[in-house]
C-alpha cells in the first residue's frame, strides 16, 4: 500500500502538492502549474479561502452571474447566482423581465420553524419517563442559558421541547423534539450545542442518548412565491394555448415521480445559485426540498398552476432554512457582496428572493418545454461549451453556430464541423511502423526542395537519426533545460499542435550537419535501426528518460509524443505527408 | 421602475459591474475592487470561466481539498473535494485511513439505466393507440439514428420504448417512457435530443405532445458501497457499544423522516464534493438521490447497517447518474485534473469512488454523533472561522483555542474572548454629544502636555473645529485625492482601527497653526457650533459630499465614521480617554 500515507493534514500546501503530484501524476509539472494558477495572487485573500476548509491546495472556480430585473413585492432586486450550468442565469434574468411588466413576483413568508432532536433509547416504564420529563422539562431549558442568551436577545430561541414516543417504530426509542427560531442565522451550530446541553441534563437510569442533531427537515420553515396575470395578457401567438400546456405540464409533475423529480431539479437551479452565492449550505437546502416533496408519501412537484376565470396562477411553496449572518456569509467576500447587492435581507427576505429565483427557474423550464422543447437553447450554450473546448476562434464560433442554426448539435457533430474548417488537417506520421516509413523516404532523392529549411533529404534522415540518438543515450549532448523551461514547453507535446515551421533546438548548427553515410538508402537503414533500438531501450527500463534538448528531461511517453511531432515536421518538410 | 434595464446581457463584463455599482452599491468603488480581486491574472482562462454561463461578473471560489488513503476495491485513491463546510475534508480523510487497515471500501455498480420520457395527452381511442406505437415503434428508434449513432460505437443508445397509459391519474396522459445507457457521459443533452426526435416523429391525430425531458429520477442506475469488519476490530474502547449505538443510529435514520433527512444530507456532503470536483451536476444527484430514499412511501436513510455473528457492516445503495466526458468534465481544467487525479475513472468507476466518499462521510458522522457529540469536532473548525473573519493572529488563535478546550463555543462568546485579549478596547467618542464633548474639553488647559504630536490643547480643539468645517464647506481647501486612493483610503473608515499616532494628513503644516480664539473656552464654544452646523448641512442635504484632504469624496455617513475616529484620536492624545 504505498500511497497510504500517515499526518497528510500536517504537510503545508506545498508538501501536500508535491505528494500529490509525486503519487497520483508521475510528477508531471504541468498539474502543479494547473492548481497553482487558480491561487489568488493576493497571499493573505487566499489564507482565507484556505482556511475555509482542510487540505486546501486550490481554488474551484465557480462561475458568478447576476440575473437582473427581479420585482418581487414591488422592490428591484439583481440576484447573483452562483452556477455551472448554462442557461441558468439567462432563463432567471429573461422571465425576471417578463413578470417586471406583469406585476412581477408576490412572496410571503409562512413560517420559520426549525427542529432538533435528542433520540434516546429507554427500557422503563413510560409512565416514569413522562413523569421524569415534566419535573425536568424547566432544567432542560435552563441548560441551555448560556447558548440561547444572544439567540433571545434577537428574537429566537427555544420555542418547545416535546416527548415523542417512537417505540411502535424502533424499541425503546424515544425522542425530545425541539422546535427553535434562528432569525437571521442558519442556526445549525445554535441547534445542535442546545440539544446537546439538553441531552447532557436528561440523564436517567434507562436512558441512553443515541445522538441530538438538528433536522434538515423543515416543513414548517416555509415561504410561496407567486406569480400571476390575466391569460389574455400572457403574450405569445397563443396565450389560451400556452396556459392550457403549461398548467398541463405542471399537474403532470404532481402526479407522476419520474417527471416530478426533474421538474424539481430545474427549481433547485435556481434556488441552489443563490444558496451558494450568499454562502448558505445547499445540500442542507436540498435535502429539506425534496423531503418536503415527498412528504405526503409520493414525491411530487413543488410548483403548482392553476388557470381560471381567464387568471394563469403559478406558484412554489418550499421550506428554506437560511441565514444571513454566521457561517460563510460574512466570512467569504463574495457572499458578503452577494449579500449587499440584494441590500443587505434579512433571513425572511432572502427566504423570498430565493423562492422567486426557483419559481423563475420551473417557469423558464416549463415555457421552454411546452412551446420549442429544452434542447433548443440549451443546444447554444452546449454548442459555444463545446467550441470553447476546443479553442475555437471568433470567426470558427461564428461559422459553426450558423451551420447549426437548423442542424441537431451533438459533441461529435460539433467537432467534425469544426475539424472540417480546420483543414487541412494534419497526418500525423506513425514512425514505428518501419515498413511504411521506409517506403515514404525512399521516394525521396537529394536533389527536392525542401518546403522551408536549409536541409537537403538526406540530411534531414540523419538528423531524424540524431534525435533518435538522443533519446537512446548513444549521442551525447551537453545540454540544460531548467525546469522552468521543462514545466512550460513540455505540456506543448500533449496538444494537437504542431512544431512550427523554423523552429529550430538551440543545439543545431546554422547551416546542416555534413551527411554521414553515402546515400540516402543507407541513411534509411541508419534511423531504421535508431528507431528500433528507441524502442528497445525504453521498452527495457520503462523508468528511463533522456533530456531532450529543448523540451528537457522526457520519459518513453514523452519521447514518442516528440517523434510524432518531429517525423510529421519533416515528412512536411519535403512534402511526404 | 428605475433600475429595471434591457439588454443587460448585451453589456460587456465591465460595463455590467458598472450598472451594478451604480444601481445596488451607491458606486462604492470597493465593491468593483472585491469583484476584479477574484479574476484570474490570466485574461484567456479568465474568459473561458466567463463563457461557462451568462452574465458572469466574477469567480466564486469553492474551496478545493483533497482526502487521501480511500482504498476502495484494493486500489488506493485520493478524492478530490469541492466543498466549502469545514470538516467535511477531514472526516473523509481520516475515515479513509480509518477503512484502509480494516479491508477498503468494497464497491459494485448494480445498475446503469436511465430514463426519459415524452409526455402528451390523447383524447382517442386506446386500441388505436397502442397499434400506433406498434407499428411506428421501428421509426421511432430510426428518428434518433444520427443523435443515437456515436453513443452506439461506445456502446450505448437507447434499450426500450415503451407506451404506458396513465389517464388514471390525469385525463387523457399517456408517456413514451424511454430507457436509455449513455456509458460514459451523465447523457442529459443526447436523452433530450432523442426524446424530442422522437416526439417529432410521433405524430396522429388526437396525440398533443406536452413535454419531452429526461428524468433526474434514475433507481435503476445504482450503486452499492460497503464496509466491514470484525466488532473486534472497529477499535476504541469498548466497539461492542460502539457497534451498537452506531447500529441504532441508522436504524433510527430509516424509521424517522426528521432524521433521515439529515443523515442523508451528511452522506450528500461527500458526495456532492466529489460530483463538483468532477464537473458533475448536483442538482441532478441530489434530486435522484432524495426522491431514491423516498421511493417506498416514507423519506428513509440511504445507508444500512448490520451487527450479527461478531461482524460490522456499514454500506450504502444510491442512484448516482455521472458523467467522466462530455459538459464541464474537460471543460473545467480543475474537473479534468480531479479525473487525472483519479487515473481517468469510467462513469462507472467514478460512481463507485463517490458512493465510498459519501459512505464515509455518513460512517464519520454517525462515529460522532454517537461518541463525543457532532459539536466537538465541528466547533473547533467554526472557532478558527471565526476568529479568521475577525483577523485574528496566530498569537491570539492559540490563546483562544486553549480557552475553548474545556468551553462551548458560540460567536458571541469567541468574540467576546478575542477583544478582552485585545484590550485596552477602544472607547470612541460619540462627537455629537455636545454636552459631553463640552465636559471633556474644559478639562483641558494650556499647558498640559500631548502624549504625541506638538499642538497644545487649545490647537488641538481649533484643529477639530477646522477639519469640520472642511466637512461644512466653510474652509475650502485646495485637495486632491485620486479615485485609486479614496478607494484603498476609505474601506478603513468601515473598520474597528484607529487613526495612527503620528498620521499627519499632507495639508497640515509641520509646525501648529497658531491659536486663532483667546481661550479654550472660545474655542471649545466655535468647536461645538462647528458640530451643530455639520449635522444641519448633511441632515438638509443627504445627498451632500466633501472632499476629505485623505480619505478623498466622503458623504455624511463616511464623515461621521471619520470624526468619530479623529475626535478619539485626538481625546487620546490629552489624556480624555
Amino acid at each position: 500500500m504505498s500511497k497510504i500515507i500517515s499526518g497528510f493534514s500536517k504537510l503545508s500546501k506545498e508538501e501536500k502538492i508535491d505528494w500529490l503530484a509525486k503519487n497520483y501524476f508521475n510528477n508531471q509539472p504541468e498539474i502543479i502549474q494547473t492548481i497553482k494558477q487558480y491561487w489568488n495572487v493576493d497571499e493573505k485573500l487566499q489564507q482565507l479561502h484556505d482556511d475555509f476548509i482542510e487540505n486546501t491546495i486550490s481554488n474551484f472556480y465557480m462561475p458568478y452571474g447576476v440575473a437582473p430585473n427581479f420585482v418581487i413585492n414591488g422592490r428591484e432586486y439583481v440576484v447573483p447566482m452562483v452556477v455551472e450550468e448554462s442557461s441558468v442565469v439567462a432563463a432567471a434574468s429573461k422571465v425576471a423581465k417578463y413578470w417586471s411588466t406583469r406585476g412581477g413576483f408576490k412572496t410571503k413568508v409562512i413560517s420559520t420553524t426549525k427542529i432538533g432532536q435528542v433520540h434516546f433509547l429507554y427500557t422503563g416504564n413510560k409512565k416514569d419517563l413522562i413523569t421524569y420529563f415534566q419535573q425536568t422539562k424547566t432544567e432542560l431549558y435552563a441548560a441551555t442559558a448560556p447558548i440561547t442568551k444572544n439567540m433571545e436577545k434577537r428574537g429566537g430561541g427555544i420555542l418547545d421541547i416535546e416527548l415523542i414516543d417512537k417505540t411502535d417504530k424502533l424499541a425503546n426509542y424515544y425522542q425530545l423534539h425541539v422546535t427553535f427560531e434562528t432569525k437571521d442565522s442558519m442556526g445549525a451550530n445554535f441547534i445542535n450545542s442546545c440539544l446537546e446541553a439538553i441531552a447532557k441534563r436528561f440523564q436517567k437510569e434507562d436512558i441512553e442518548i443515541i445522538m441530538s442533531i438538528l433536522s434538515n427537515y423543515v416543513p414548517d420553515c416555509v415561504v410561496r412565491a407567486e406569480v400571476s396575470c390575466p391569460v389574455a395578457d400572457l403574450g405569445g401567438e397563443n396565450p389560451e394555448k400556452f396556459a392550457y400546456k403549461f398548467e398541463q405540464a405542471v399537474k403532470i409533475a404532481q402526479i407522476e415521480p419520474y417527471r416530478a423529480v426533474t421538474h424539481n431539479k430545474g427549481i433547485m437551479n435556481g434556488i441552489d445559485a443563490v444558496v451558494l452565492a450568499t454562502g448558505n449550505d445547499f445540500r442542507a437546502i436540498e435535502s429539506g426540498a425534496h423531503a418536503y416533496a415527498a412528504r405526503n408519501g409520493e414525491y411530487t412537484s413543488l410548483t403548482h398552476c392553476e388557470v381560471s376565470d381567464g387568471i394563469f396562477k403559478f406558484w412554489i411553496e418550499i421550506p428554506l432554512a437560511l441565514g444571513t449572518v454566521g457561517g460563510l456569509t460574512a466570512l467569504h467576500p463574495m457572499a458578503k457582496l452577494s449579500l449587499d447587492m440584494m441590500q443587505q435581507p434579512s433571513a425572511r427576505t432572502l427566504m423570498q428572493i430565493i423562492a422567486a429565483a426557483g419559481l423563475a427557474q420551473n417557469f423558464a423550464a416549463l415555457r421552454a418545454l411546452t412551446t420549442k422543447g429544452i434542447q433548443h437553447g440549451h443546444m447554444k450554450m452546449h454548442l459555444m461549451n463545446i467550441l470553447n473546448q476546443h479553442h475555437a476562434t471568433p470567426a470558427e464560433k461564428e461559422a459553426v453556430a450558423a451551420y447549426f442554426e437548423s442542424r441537431t448539435v451533438s459533441h461529435s457533430a460539433v467537432v467534425e464541423k469544426l475539424n472540417s474548417l480546420r483543414k487541412p488537417s494534419i497526418n500525423w506520421v506513425n514512425f514505428s511502423d518501419e515498413k511504411d516509413i521506409r517506403n515514404q523516404l525512399s521516394k525521396l532523392t537529394n536533389d527536392m526542395q525542401p518546403a522551408f529549411g536549409k536541409m537537403n533529404a538526406q540530411q534531414m534522415i540523419e538528423h531524424l537519426s540524431a534525435v533518435t540518438q538522443i533519446a537512446n543515450g548513444n549521442w551525447k549532448i551537453d545540454v540544460f533545460v531548467s525546469d522552468e523551461k521543462t514545466a512550460r514547453r513540455k505540456p506543448f507535446l500533449n496538444t494537437d499542435g504542431e512544431l512550427q515551421i523554423g523552429f529550430k533546438a538551440p543545439f543545431l548548427t546554422e547551416e546542416p550537419t555534413p551527411v554521414k553515410f553515402s546515400s540516402i538508402s543507407e541513411a534509411i537503414d541508419d534511423l531504421a535501426q535508431q528507431v528500433q533500438l528507441f524502442f528497445e531501450v525504453y521498452e527495457n527500463n520503462p523508468e528511463r528518460t533522456a533530456i531532450h534538448p529543448f523540451f528537457g528531461e522526457l520519459d518513453f511517453k514523452y519521447w514518442k509524443k516528440f517523434q510524432v511531432k518531429h517525423f510529421t515536421h519533416h515528412f512536411k518538410q519535403f512534402g511526404l505527408v
